[in-house]
């Protein structure tokens, strides 16, 4: 079993999804999205600060994933969205989770199938996958898709480990040619 | 007397110098560079956390300023560089520090006199308008500069609000015009 925290960062909204794997079961737990309103981006990175520090002491979770996106156009809100990412990151370091990053593309292959898809793919997918009563909103679901990737990414390392390996047959030893 | 902190970030290394203005004079309190390493993302991040909280604990700053900086080429170091700012500035935010930020010009001016002033420019200035012995390194000689930059803004505001504004003769109230 699981609990694993997903994190779509933003500096005006960031998206926060968990979910618990138990075998190759994922169950949705909760999500949301944290808005950081119009204020001073202290107040915004502070907010996404308390917000997933309360997470994180009120869910426990085990794991903690984060999207490593960026899909903007400059270099103002590159350093904005790393601002926010800087954030999440730092609490989820100071609770000694271990950090998983996953490149979109990655996420949206684990969960649609396809590295492309739109994003109401993504919130299609996930009231499908985690069984949902309605569709959840755009930055939610990029954060339970980031989570259940994780998720995924756990179970195929746990197959992958109880696989034996074919024994290699061993080449007789050489010994090394010696200069005459 | 204003005890200021400043900060230079970076996710490699993140400068940080402490000054202490007292009326129009600056005192050199402390400075020096948080090295942040080789390894994963997190691990630096939370070593800039810690150690600037460490800072703010021990020396108790009134004030903290940043450099609101990017001169890199591409998404990906800004985004590493936005990291490290947010963690810088949610640190100062938690303690309740009013965060000021500067582009690198307005700070370069500041204490050179010169926008487009080189990296050693800054460290000869740091070191003969705060009376050091030698050279500082050149990310705490930036952090150094942006608070000083800070200081010398701080000292405007004083200056500004003790000059009298000169009164304005009043002109004799016109009625307004009616229309016929």
């Amino acid at each position: 079993m699981a609990l694993i925290l997903g994190i779509d960062p933003g500096s005006r909204t960031t998206g926060f999804g968990i979910i618990n794997m138990v075998g190759q079961t994922a169950t949705y737990v909760t999500s949301g999205c944290i808005r950081c309103g119009e204020g001073e981006m202290p107040d915004r990175l502070l907010r996404i600060y308390e917000c997933i520090d309360e997470l994180i002491e009120t869910w426990t979770p085990q794991q903690f994933a984060i999207e490593r996106a960026f899909m903007g156009k400059n270099a103002d809100s590159a350093i904005k969205l790393g601002q926010a990412r800087g954030v999440a990151m730092v609490v989820a370091a100071r609770h000694g989770l271990p950090i998983h990053e996953y490149a979109p593309r990655a996420i949206k292959q684990a969960v649609t199938g396809a590295g492309g898809a739109e994003k109401e793919q993504i919130q299609h997918m996930m009231q499908v996958l985690l069984k949902l009563p309605g569709r959840p909103q755009p930055d939610a679901a990029d954060a339970l898709a980031v989570a259940l990737c994780h998720g995924y990414s756990l179970l195929n390392r746990v197959v992958m480990a109880g696989i034996k390996r074919p024994e290699r047959k061993r080449l007789s030893q050489v010994p090394p040619t010696k200069k005459i």
